[in-house]
């Protein structure tokens, strides 16, 4: 009863490989570093704006939901696995106005629908339904960091395609997919993964023309995949553009999109991302298999959320808090790009975005961001911290990953955050430079 | 760009393994006879009482934790991927306190403890930890029929050992490691699973004497397994313990169990099923790999769920509702029993509950209760159905898995429901006899 084993050492060897595989996420790392120096300004974390959060909207909703028993009920019980109706409803006319397409148009279906806790989970489900070990995922780079390492805790490979202002780089793509068709490997490709609309980490966004062309170049390799190659846009970014961009459409909006384009997206950062609900349209057979693999994860999203959301989307308080918060992020944005101006060197080149959370700096060449650079130690001194883009790049680079850039964000940092934050940033550059 | 691949066909052959082998849930069988007969009498459901629901407690909650702006948005922003700090605390006191154990018990520390989306998540995590196809998990008979559908879509084999009223039968259990170690498989065994309070399906518990029968047991063949065996107490009905019932303590309360048992338990069915919040104590490595894991599905459980429940924990909103529970539930029972003692004839063996929500019955030999049976079949035709017992049994068990009896749940059905329903299935008895 006392005895140990193994005595004396405790390996992983009895986990299952993906629990050997599994590695400490990169942003764990960098929480540490905030919790090690209190007075640290993060320009590192995803988080979303803290006072724009909607905390009227949600009392009202609160109040709404609960106003009669039979009502709270419903929302305190169990719901059903793919997500309420009306939620469903309410998201898949959303959607086609998105995109400007007819709500009969089938690709928009609600049916099609499945809700989940947070986009993440979708992006999750579908990795289950997917990938076996040593599978390919054609990715932009860079990327979505936490994407990365979930992949690699499947096991799975990645082909990176440099990331354009307008998207992924259709060239070497076509040269990707041609060399994967020489060397036999095609028939592991399952998915090429984009972020679509304000991508993170760049901030780009993946031109309509361009949607068209990896569509059509994707679906003429299938042929010697000899399987359905599936192309997962993920727009978590979308509903935060600023008011004066222009709208794009999706993917599902192009002709023979339907059975190939999985699309997701969240109601997390335009809302609360403390209420975590997102979804995701998907073709059969897989929104099948994604509905049972959830239903083993959880039966369904806490229907309580789904009933806040679905409250906020049916009264038109959603519309009107996303509206308030894109002026926001614009606002924040451009309180970055006026301090960066001010702060940094002409040498660091940086993108002025149109949407989400990020700019995207280079740093020049000869100058490191990664964590263990000169320039991160220098930052750390002077209580800044950056996303390193080293990050974000599929272990396919490895070891050549590109490490001169940073990913920077304004979404939870104050106006005055965001300006001593980019002074301190652009002094410790400008140390390493 | 038309071309459709393959012509004509779709396989599921380019998914994942885990893809291919995902079955549909049996539970989504029954709820289509649901949508099918509206005027059927479901006891088949793992519902809970819907007039119970916290209804008021909830709008007491949602006015106390958005009273302030600065505490609304905290709850409405992203927390931390293990849980809250102060709901892991109660957590951790409240399920020392079950257990008759000093608070400062290290088994019971909240630094182990891993909130998740119901605990029903919990389970996935673990076994995504653990598993690799062809494992062995060692369960009850009968058990949790969810977790058989997980286990099956992992590819993990079973074997059961017979329940008997006060858990498993240890001698079986003995009998089956032994064969293991013979077979040269014992080192394919990751886990062995009870259900240790009021057991879907039978409603049992396991005694203490039987939990340090089993820890002592099992671990006695970790040497020949080469590696850890962890057991896994899922105490997901504990809290719907009936008044007259003595508190039975947990596996973490004995000696040496600290490093092997992993104990799961939730507050969806003792609260609000619509507010899915559950909770796992893990030993290191595996609580450091489920918090990777759970990092790649969703960052953590949504906040705003979590600090519901913790505002229900602090205020005592939750312990009164869960004595108030304790005592409906008692009663549903007690209708149930009543109405079987009416209706049933006395060739039908059936338990009399002491919590949870299920009687448990069997019916005569020569009469089976599986969805093809023409009991089922005279349910159907009478509006009555309950959980045909083959679906609680493991694959270990194929082709002769018992077909005798049926889990007949109280716990969403009113005091009407429960008596026509076990009127109907009386009679629907009667005629199969």
């Amino acid at each position: 009863m006392t005895k140990k084993f193994p005595p004396g050492k405790q390996s992983n060897a009895h986990l299952s490989e993906l629990a050997q595989r599994i590695e400490a996420p990169p942003i764990s790392w960098l929480m540490d570093q905030k919790l090690k120096y209190p007075d640290l300004i993060s320009l590192a974390a995803g988080f979303t704006d803290g006072p724009s959060l909607p905390v009227e909207e949600v009392q009202k909703i609160f109040k709404s939901i609960t106003r009669t028993k039979k009502r709270s009920m419903e929302i305190l019980q169990y719901g059903v696995g793919a997500g309420r109706d009306l939620l469903r409803d309410l998201t898949a006319s959303n959607t086609a106005k998105l995109d400007e397409q007819d709500a009969n148009n089938p690709a928009y279906h609600s049916d099609r629908i499945l809700i989940t806790h947070g986009s993440q989970q979708f992006l999750y489900l579908l990795s289950e339904a997917l990938f076996e070990k040593n599978d390919i995922v054609i990715l932009e780079a860079p990327t979505y960091f936490v994407y990365l390492g979930m992949l690699q805790s499947f096991g799975v490979q990645s082909r990176s395609i440099p990331m354009k202002s307008d998207g992924m780089d259709i060239e070497h793509l076509k040269a990707t997919l041609e060399s994967l068709k020489k060397s036999g490997r095609l028939s592991s490709v399952k998915l090429l993964y984009l972020v679509s609309y304000f991508q993170n980490p760049t901030g780009y966004s993946t031109s309509y023309a361009k949607k068209k062309a990896i569509l059509k170049l994707v679906r003429s390799y299938e042929k010697h995949a000899g399987h359905p190659i599936y192309i997962l846009e993920d727009a978590a970014y979308r509903e935060l553009k600023f008011p004066a961009t222009p709208e794009q459409p999706s993917m599902l909006s192009l002709p023979h999109a339907r059975d190939r384009v999985i699309y997701s997206s969240t109601y997390s950062k335009p809302f609360a991302t403390g209420i975590r609900v997102g979804y995701g349209f998907v073709p059969e057979p897989l929104r099948t298999i994604l509905l049972r693999i959830k239903g083993n994860h959880d039966f369904g999203t806490a229907n309580l959320l789904q009933a806040v959301v679905e409250e906020a989307l049916r009264s038109g308080l959603y519309s009107g808090h996303v509206h308030q918060l894109q002026a926001e992020y614009a606002k924040k944005s451009e309180w970055m790009c006026q301090s960066i101006r001010k702060y940094f060197s002409s040498q660091v080149r940086w993108n002025h975005p149109s949407g989400g959370l990020y700019v995207w700096a280079q740093a020049p060449d000869h100058v490191s961001t990664g964590p263990d650079s000169r320039l991160f130690k220098a930052c750390l001194k002077e209580r800044v911290m950056y996303v390193p883009g080293s990050y974000t790049y599929g272990e396919d680079l490895t070891p050549n990953k590109p490490d001169q850039s940073m990913r920077i964000s304004y979404g939870s940092a104050s106006r005055s955050e965001i300006q001593k934050g980019i002074k301190r940033l652009g002094a410790a550059l400008h140390a390493a430079e």
